[in-house]
């Protein structure tokens, strides 16, 4: 038996939340005099209301929560945070079409950064503001999710995490999911304060800072700009972004250790290690080759080579120039780079360098297992050797990664997508990073997808965001069986 | 240390047989009054002349085979008799060029089937003969290879076959590789004289069915014609080369069993029934779109279906249709079936029905486990429980398969083909299956590709038909260190 009413108490909490943060954007609105304050005002406050009733309905409830309970307020809070988040796009009419808000929120609040949105920049402030707050507030959910919640329901070899920090307190950060929230949300603040201020420093008026400072630590991708960070001609801007990418692609306990001084983490956490070189050596062949190529000046071929490379790596989805366009060869550099994932723990989404790595791993030992049957060859892993169970788990993980990328490239194929771009489409929403390839690429946008195919590719959103696994067991019939 | 002068002496032994090989189309050149008897009679003889002396040469040698040996027997094996098998085209003049020579011989004896050759029928009799007979010949040493050699290397989960026909000699067909091979052989030739028969009764002359019946035994799919099986506009004809194509794509113990009157073998193996239940349910959905889009009739539409798809499976790569031109979703549909593969024991190739089928067990008992963390679900098959150290073997020659296709169409997108056409041909190349899509679908052929590419495919040709690790540890250090 599930337990029901704690779940609706949880949704209710988050319907209500969802409205309250509705009408954040309010004062940029009055500011800019924009026309959708009283839109904003009325579903806010309706849909705050609506989470308060049920909320209050369902305050008597069995504080046991079970596993099953678990993966049920988790699937169903990102969907029906979504349902609710649409209202307004629809009723300003800035979306009219409420597959196509839908699936904008999705986008959002999966820090996917996939959009139908033609004209950006004619939306309201508080509109774009609520938008951009859908993926700063997805990103705020996905690390207690993976930092806090997933390990505690087994999901997708995410236990490891949580053991892989050295120090006094080993096994956990903290044991309460409550306060490891709060000093992680206290990270994620601060951070994204931090960006406001630099991108300020640059030159980008508060608007502009606040929202990109929202879709950067989120790695969402959304951007006030149709061009987006192509936008702002700035190098400086550029760098900043950068950075703070890649601080959001990273494992957030390991900005806490740091945080506390213990600057040795960085050098001990291989994930964190892996994640740099491989960036690294992408950057530098696309640098290179492009410079060769005579595409820019040395400065300008490795920015942008940087900035595209991190933006996709960490899931953002940011966009300073269209690799379309470079070429063949990196067309098919960047289509694989949608399923490398930053780091676990981290509000980046896709496989997980993490889950990379032990994969490399285990294959390498595989081998060397072919040559000495006999000899136990472990796994190892910051310097322990990771159970069999994980490595299994990680194999399954990545499996059905697969089957579900192969068997959603055929469903957007029959929807009508071309090979490539049905490919580009499925791997960017799995992997919750934004543009791909093709009808979809860096200078294109989702708005000519057939309605059908909106609702399936945010469904792959949301499955790529909760790891897979979460949709899956309550999809499969045993976790229905008592 | 390796046994030098043992391996010495089986290479030189399979050079001679290759040199002996390249003379048995002479008789059909003397028919047909063809330019080539001269060109087949020196090569062939001068390269039996060297296997014979090599042979010669190290014929005092210690009698044991240890398993790094046979690495790199069955590596040094299939290049050497294509680098030798490769001459005879190029001293004609048929395929002036090396590299396109080599490509084709190491396309037949793989029996992937790719060709460089624009104009077949421009052939003399004798040459075709000798390309038909390479795939002929290196069907026969993958069934040896594959029911006698792998299991005892270990490579990648092969144990599992000798292990699974039920009945009074449980653990092997025969102790002894030479009975084992001696056994199968039997029936792969009587197969070979069945089909000759039932094409000559079709109405093809005897030199087309001895070629097609031994390319189609092979899992092969050189044909004589441009054109493929297309050239033959007899349903009779189509419906005989799908009956043995499939007969080829099984496992070759089944056949045995069978043959001995053990019919029970057939309902009791899952692979065998899983190979059947994919083809049928492809070809089903196929067949009755292709009819509903009015492609043809409806014995047409599912002749062309069923055999474009038993072909693909089994990895044989004969044509009757061109599905590219049935649009986009069969296009996909058709690239995947490239990844699936033949039985495990037969002539095909690819990845193989029973890893398939032991990899989606895997996933449901995965996805099992994390509902139940405490059960021990193990993954089942044939009525036993398949061992850990085997699934994870499968698992990582999945995940090898993968990376090699990834690195692979990246090399091929750098060597000048576009995105589609690169991962065709390296999926076609791994599969050991012959057409792809994009630029070498089934319409065209590989002689566009340069140099460089040619050399590559050829190497993943060798990978694929070698069940990967057999190459990959070769290649790896751990392997050569004593």
């Amino acid at each position: 038996m599930l337990n029901y009413k704690l779940i609706a108490n949880i949704i209710g909490f988050l319907i209500m939340l969802d409205g309250l943060a509705m009408m954040a954007g309010i004062p940029f609105s009055l500011y800019y005099s924009d026309n959708d304050v009283n839109i904003l005002l009325s579903t806010g406050s309706a849909t705050a209301l609506i989470g308060l009733i049920i909320y209050l309905l369902t305050r008597r409830h069995e504080k046991e929560i079970r596993k099953r309970d678990g993966y049920i307020v988790v699937s169903l809070g990102w969907i029906v945070m979504s349902l609710f988040g649409a209202i307004p796009f629809v009723i300003h009419g800035s979306i009219p079409n409420y597959t196509d808000a839908f699936f904008e929120t999705m986008s959002g609040f999966t820090t996917t950064g996939a959009s139908i949105l033609n004209d950006i920049e004619s939306l309201p402030h508080g509109l774009l503001l609520w938008r951009s707050l859908t993926q700063w507030l997805g990103g705020m959910g996905i690390i207690v999710l993976s930092l806090a919640i997933l390990p505690i329901l087994g999901i997708g070899g995410m236990q490891l995490f949580v053991a892989e920090v050295p120090g006094p307190t080993k096994d956990k950060i903290h044991p309460r999911i409550r306060e490891t929230a709060k000093r992680l949300w206290i990270i994620y603040f601060l951070l994204t304060i931090a960006e406001i201020g630099l991108l300020m420093t640059g030159g980008m008026d508060l608007f502009d800072s606040v929202n990109h400072a929202f879709t950067t630590m989120a790695t969402g991708g959304f951007s006030t700009k149709q061009a987006s960070i192509a936008h702002f001609d700035s190098p400086f801007i550029h760098y900043v972004i950068i950075v703070f990418m890649l601080l959001a692609g990273t494992n957030f306990t390991l900005h806490y250790y740091v945080l506390h001084g213990k600057f040795s983490v960085l050098k001990t956490n291989e994930e964190f290690k892996f994640y740099l070189k491989v960036i690294f050596t992408i950057t530098i062949v696309i640098a290179v080759s492009l410079f060769i190529k005579g595409y820019a000046n040395p400065e300008t071929s490795f920015r942008d080579a940087l900035f595209q490379v991190v933006s996709m790596v960490t899931t953002t989805g940011y966009v300073t120039a269209d690799y379309e366009i470079w070429g063949s060869s990196y067309q098919i550099i960047f289509f694989l780079i949608l399923f490398i994932g930053g780091c676990a723990g981290s509000t980046g989404g896709g496989v997980k360098i993490v889950r990379h790595l032990l994969l490399i791993k285990n294959s390498f030992s595989e081998l060397k297992r072919l040559i000495h049957p006999r000899a136990i060859i472990p796994v190892r892993f910051n310097e322990s050797s990771v159970p069999g169970d994980i490595i299994s788990n990680i194999l399954a993980f990545f499996l059905f990664y697969i089957f579900i990328f192969v068997l959603g490239t055929i469903v957007m194929s029959l929807v009508g997508m071309d090979f490539l771009s049905a490919m580009g489409s499925v791997a960017t929403s799995l992997g919750n990073v934004g543009p791909a390839i093709g009808s979809v690429g860096p200078s294109y946008n989702f708005a000519h997808i057939p309605g059908f195919g909106k609702w399936f590719l945010s469904l792959l959103m949301l499955m790529g965001r909760l790891e897979l696994f979460t949709i899956l067991l309550i999809f499969s019939p045993s976790f229905w069986k008592s």
